[in-house]
């Protein structure tokens, strides 16, 4: 049984592959009445797209995202919503020899195991650029949480090793590296910069804070809110480790200092990062998620090919030095698409209550 | 929509509150002519139990599980196993009080939040009495892996800021908190005992690894098989971080460190933790996982009540003063309860190739 | 993938053989705070239940339905609610040979083919015995249509090839055989009677009508309210037609005679049975089932055994000369569980709109 | 929840509007390395393709399917399918004044009533033109059948209260209704003929038989074959009943007419319609289904407006005189949906089985 689908009320399905004709996402379930046009993704897909910073892969995609359906006279039906990025300035011709040989860290050798036969060209299916979909419907999520004053926001915590300490979230919107730390972006650039001559690349921490959940999201036992959550930024093909509030740092606290005591005004702390037993308590959601380097580099490698004999190989594509920070708008979309679905699944048991208890 | 069900072939339901009449779990899915009996269970059960270290909850409960159906004569049919844990030393009288006022660090105010009424003795729905369920249903799970080579185990890395250095995964088979290292065992409890003298209660890591997972395991984009572990991992209630491989480690390494390369025998190194691209490769899967101290402990707290006045609350009941070793059968049961799913999803289309591809 | 789960928001999954311990279910997505108590399954459970007319299986069965989770201080919580019934007066000794000879009309052929094992007992868990269950599901999903003013009926419209002529709905729910009409239901009787003198059975026709379903009901293109509807009503054991409004008539009749002319106070006619293009009308949904004569009966029947070899079998067990009218709660129960799950369904996406729509 | 999905493993999403830039379906859980070309629809297509025959809508459409993903060198790769039909003759200019007045018979009323908004050209979301889709996901799932000898055919039993007779299901393939019984066809014709003269409309009976299914599909208790293959035939907009095998005729029969008697050779009748207890038995799958007449006629009927006055409506689209014979590839294709995913479905568990007793 396949698993492109993601989400239950509001449920997304993405297909398509980096050198196919295109990728696209179809969301059912959402409400109808929503307005949607195609200039609604036009701020986030530029925040994704390649080829704007010296580190990224200097490959240029337009992502003019097209609405194929369930949209009509400018408001959403309730109908499916297709979205759908043509691939343009796909180049497959670095990936010619590639298919024999199995790149060190890439999805080549899981995919070949697993199905037999793949499409290795630029990644396909495995490729980061599947995470455009996910950009696009995010922003159709973010329809359903911004009239409840939810908003999500994700910044570099931490890049090739350096850490940001002073936290400005507003000076990380404008940051080309979304890091709320002016002068460890520097040093990132510089780490960045550096590894981009090695021919190597980095990996690093993105923290995503949600401000104005409201208490309730989440369906205990498995169904919990950091549980889905950790899965949908872990389907995102370079996070390694995901943590909720103090995370590992609750590993070393007592139970008198982890608690969060309650007071007439809310927690006082915040160890637990919005979510108690799986339900969002209203206080901020934080979430931390580590990044490894980009597995396509410049540097030769040791690996095998299809009959398993041992082979070197250099990569020429075009790739990014390091995920961060054009993953930061996918993780904050995986978390858009999150909330939103569990906003609906709330609502839906919620509001039956409040209409039939005196 | 409720939450209560997780896998998509081997598929878990449980039910049941701490103090209600049992626990239970529905599995649908499970394959027939699979030997199954009462007597299955009781190792397992055994492992979680409470009452059986001087760290644990006195709580006494046989668990004994009865097999209620989908079994006859001794096999699987392939119809829906029930298995049923009655409640037998459930002491409401601690919890009266409870109700009226919200502890720290437990779902009583998100559950009041999200379903304006609540099982608050020991926890209802929310208690860790639940996992037993789950428990039981990872030694259905395991009836599935065993065969294939699949064996998984969960020890001790670190406990009350006390961490193993040595690794002798045999000494912790044996060892009362299944760490691997023995000295380091001895200071854990040390801590454990000084932490209950307090009031106090200790949280820390556990690691789990899988041996023998065949490679191909995993549906991406979604449902890859480390988003699906991780899922698992964080609906059990004291987890607050989720690793894989080197995890927060990977964010600090370089392309040409972190990227596992792969000669004929295999990959030379396993910083992906045995999952790549969302699919298992072969090697082990490690995973890490973040205990928070349990909330409940015997130390005055600051908290309101329902009305939002400001309370003090003082716990007398029964509990450990560490989630540690008694969640560790928990976390394996998780860990089986995905793998067995996501054998038998992967089954369902590769077998399909296998006799269609001349 | 096993399929014993039913509904998207109000979920069921049911559990049991005829001769196990008890048959159960487990309903994931109840709304918390409605007042459920095991007196409230008392009546239905009492209309499904055997040993009642001369006409059914003299097996005698208290079917006390008990409350094992979901449910404190006699509400609803939220969580998942599992009902059991034991069974009590399983006889087995009669099915002693069976296991080794397929019953004529049957699971057992079947099953055995498809599981290679089960259990043959009562027809295990092919037996009409698990429909018990569903009724104990459906007076929870009355909890949730009751306030809506949403009421379901089924009644015995044929049997035997007598037919219901005089429409009396208030008569049939006195009518020992649910029929609306007293003198076929004096016939049906007659032609019960010498069935059983015969040692052979009869089938019918069912007809269950929903008065105040609100419009809006469905979610196409595929979960269409009459789709689910009919797979729910093809999923109990016996049915083998089900039709919606004039259904077969519908094929006879010319578009400007079945379409439904619509006025100020509504539908003229009901020719589509309250169902349009998947979605509830506001009228009256009319459903008409067809269930065929029950298997087991006691005249000599041609069959094999599990070498394939020709054998005789003559069937003693306890069993109704007709399903009807003990079938008739379980098809309100069906009707009642999808209306249930689709009103939360519809409620979670009309409740966002009315909310955020000036 | 919006239900534009079905299948678990073989599971499908249609999307699209009728006058909107086209429709498509995603196919998740397609096996790998099955040869998959554009070429592969064109007859399917044409089949279902209106603008043939005299009784057709003059719409012209090429329906040429595009694959926009899941395909790589000729193969099937085990992503996602997606399918993509775009529209070209699509007229809106007559449906301008609709959208104010419901068309009886059609979804507008039910529509406008759940969502508030829909998209009334052509029928939107509602349209038959949604259908092409699923004719194109029946083509896949045709793929995976035929290497297991199943074969599915439709054809007409009956249009305009003209019953087929004759059965010749070799002249069915070539005739222009696709009936089976030459002479009755003839008769057939001139009744839409006649009807089309007269501005009206006429529905029929269209049975599907599958041959070669293998024994052992279908997963009960809920998600039985018979089941399954009801909502999904229900699904199509014009269907307004399903009966299986003898169907409301096992209604008039004893349990000892009904009931199939089995020898070596298998059954010998076939009043279950090739399923027992939920699951294929291995004879011959027989199916019928009542098409109500198309909606769309263009006599004069009298409907309301959204305010809810009365009106006078005459519709001047171009639309069939009957659904028949172009639905019947849709209902194949239903079928064939239904079928592949059991079949899947019951490999999963089937084969683990297999594998694993000795």
């Amino acid at each position: 049984m396949a698993g492109n689908t993601l989400g239950q009320i509001f449920r997304i399905t993405t297909f398509g592959e980096s050198h196919g004709p295109g990728i696209g996402i179809v969301i059912d379930g959402c409400p109808p009445r929503i307005p949607l046009s195609p200039q609604d993704f036009t701020q986030e897909m530029a925040r994704r797209r390649p080829g704007q910073r010296p580190s990224d892969s200097p490959r240029k995609e337009q992502d003019h995202v097209e609405i194929l359906s369930g949209v009509f006279e400018g408001l959403t039906t309730g109908a499916p919503i297709c979205l759908y990025i043509s691939n343009r300035d796909a180049d497959s011709s670095p990936y010619k020899i590639l298919g024999q040989v199995f790149r060190p860290g890439h999805g080549d050798y899981t995919y070949f195991k697993k199905y037999g036969h793949f499409d290795f060209r630029g990644g396909g299916r495995y490729s980061a650029r599947e995470t455009a979909a996910r950009v696009a419907g995010g922003v159709v999520a973010q329809k359903i949480l911004e009239p409840q004053g939810v908003s999500i926001m994700g910044y570099t915590m931490e890049l090739g090793g350096i850490r940001a300490v002073h936290m400005d979230l507003r000076a990380a919107k404008d940051d080309p590296l979304c890091c709320p730390d002016r002068s460890a972006s520097k040093q990132m650039q510089e780490a960045l910069d550096e590894a981009k001559r090695q021919g190597d690349s980095l990996g690093g921490i993105v923290e995503v804070k949600v401000v104005g959940c409201p208490p309730g999201l989440g369906e205990p036992v498995f169904d919990k809110l950091d549980a889905d959550l950790a899965k949908a930024l872990f389907s995102v093909g370079t996070v390694k480790a995901v943590e909720i509030g103090a995370g590992f740092g609750a590993a070393r606290l007592k139970g008198s200092e982890n608690n969060d005591p309650i007071d007439p005004r809310g927690f006082r702390t915040n160890n637990a990062g919005g979510i108690l037993a799986g339900i969002s308590n209203g206080d901020d959601i934080i979430l931390r998620v580590a990044i490894k380097p980009i597995p396509s580099i410049k540097k030769e490698q040791d690996t095998i090919d299809r009959e398993a004999k041992s082979r070197k190989i250099t990569l020429s594509g075009r790739h990014d030095v390091s995920a961060i920070p054009r993953i930061i708008p996918v993780l904050e979309a995986m978390v858009k698409i999150v909330l939103a679905d569990h906003y609906l699944r709330h609502e839906a048991l919620k509001r039956y209550d409040s209409k039939n208890t005196p």
